[in-house]
């Protein structure tokens, strides 16, 4: 949340309008008929986004596809992507050669290269950034969505969060959930297959990074509409069931499970007219689209409810998601 | 020097061929008829590119204008980027201002704009990455020094290590000297205004990031060719010239200035016939150009001559620089 407030007070009015005013998780260039080139980057720190300790090609798959996740939400085809990396001391060369040997792997599962970048070293924690390039022949902006839209997403929304509890060793449940889970959290999968499905059908979309509801309200800024989210219509995977069974409160349950992020699901506005063909097309890619809301008049902030009442945040306010 | 061999050999194999195997500092992707796109990326760590303290301003505009001075050398015109940064808890939110103000700066003075990014936390040192676009008719790459050319720079060499002494206060000299030398430092100057030169007659060029001497074996090994490189030709500001007056050896002294780096100068190679216009272009831009040597058959490593005769390393041997 830290990161999109001191965007959006200290850089957004350097933006060009390529950058689409920092709203949206890309830019986007026109690049030959017909087609755009989407370019996003994304960096992690050693200790804030991955633990310290995770096995160094795992941190090079994810960060690879945490901005292959973002391309697939702008309906983009990933092509190439530059790297810069600063090396701390502790990370030996077999580490550094793990690290490669992770970024080649992932190369070859999605289809894309390496074009450039820069090394350094540092006192301090390993720090790495992708940028990464694709193009789309209709780039599908956040900006989009517009009154009647249903709001909809892919998969299943908590898995990430409960994922990297699991990690963390702080969760209880039954040991294959927990495996699966942390796998989750892990290696994330970039929704490349829905590509065709946003660019034919939806009016705006971006990746879940920041958690369901921290998403929505970004949508809803760069779009300037309002969005009801009904949170028990948030889909669940049985490991987010399970949990949610255990949990004391609903709500409370529901919050944690679309706030805490790591989700890497497409949200999108799709027109009601669209819908059926849009979940045809889902099915046909193997996904599930469900919808959590509608996109209404308004601009203010997302009204976020519980079985049809105004939900009560359990930790503060709306205004700690936006 | 470590960063080379690292790029090498662990991610040279996952290039594609728009990033040149790696030995460019840049991409080149087709955009549109008749003009390459050209994107370059570089990173920076508090206490290891610039010194802890450096006015933060001074940081973005640094970061800044090394990335466009790999623009300059492809003889690309900048046209945007986009920053990740990861904030330390001791950059309380006016130096994170000032940090914007600076890139808000130095926008303004090389007419480009933020097309993106991404921020963190970090509990290590600050550190930040800027991948750099910009827009060539015909981009220069490394890779097309052929025999006979000759080995050209801009400007002087030498004044960005001096600069980085002066701002240690190691350096023992006169008072205007030190002033001018540490903002040679802090402030590199791109040399865009030789872009046009670059696209009519040279053909490879780098800007010179890591020394003359290192970045002539990038070029030479880019090329594969070989370099005679007269380190008694490399050009030299009154700075330079006095700093070599007080040194006890002259050819240590040359070695020193042409190894120092953070230059920012072009290095080129120019067909012999072409040298004469690219001179009278360099002046009407108001720099001036230096032949320091010849592009040779073969393609070992450069044959780096003091007064005519083979330079012996002061440090260690050249398989110290490349």
């Amino acid at each position: 949340m830290d990161e999109f407030r001191s965007i959006a007070e200290l850089f957004a009015p350097m933006a060009l309008p390529e950058g689409e005013g920092l709203r949206d998780d890309a830019a986007f260039l026109p690049s030959g008929p017909g087609r755009e080139l989407v370019i996003t980057a994304d960096a992690v720190v050693e200790g804030v986004h991955f633990l310290a300790g995770t096995a160094p090609d795992l941190v090079a798959r994810k960060l690879l596809r945490v901005n292959l996740s973002d391309l697939a939400a702008k309906a983009a085809e990933p092509f190439g992507y530059l790297l810069t990396v600063a090396w701390p001391e502790s990370w030996a060369q077999a580490e550094r050669a793990a690290f490669a040997r992770g970024l080649a792997q992932d190369q070859a599962e999605f289809g894309i290269g390496l074009l450039g970048g820069d090394t350094v070293s540092t006192p301090g924690p390993m720090t790495a950034a992708v940028t990464a390039l694709g193009y789309a022949p209709r780039a599908v902006r956040r900006s989009g969505a517009r009154e009647g839209d249903l709001l909809v997403v892919s998969g299943a929304i908590g898995d990430g969060w409960l994922g990297l509890q699991a990690a963390k060793r702080e969760l209880a449940l039954g040991g294959d959930h927990l495996a699966a889970l942390e796998r989750r959290y892990a290696l994330p999968e970039p929704r490349l297959e829905l590509q065709a499905l946003l660019r034919d059908h939806a009016t705006a979309a971006l990746d879940i990074s920041d958690g369901l509801i921290a998403d929505v309200a970004h949508l809803a800024r760069a779009s300037g509409v309002g969005i009801r989210l009904d949170l028990e219509r948030t889909p669940l995977s049985p490991m987010g069931l399970a949990w949610l069974a255990g949990s004391p409160n609903r709500g409370d349950g529901l919050e944690a499970l679309a706030s805490g992020g790591d989700d890497y699901e497409i949200l999108c506005t799709i027109p009601p007219e669209r819908v059926a063909p849009a979940a045809a097309a889902a099915e046909a890619a193997g996904l599930s689209l469900t919808a959590v809301g509608t996109v209404r008049e308004g601009s203010g902030p997302p009204l976020i409810r519980v079985d049809g009442a105004p939900h009560r945040f359990a930790r503060g306010s709306f205004s700690h998601f936006a």
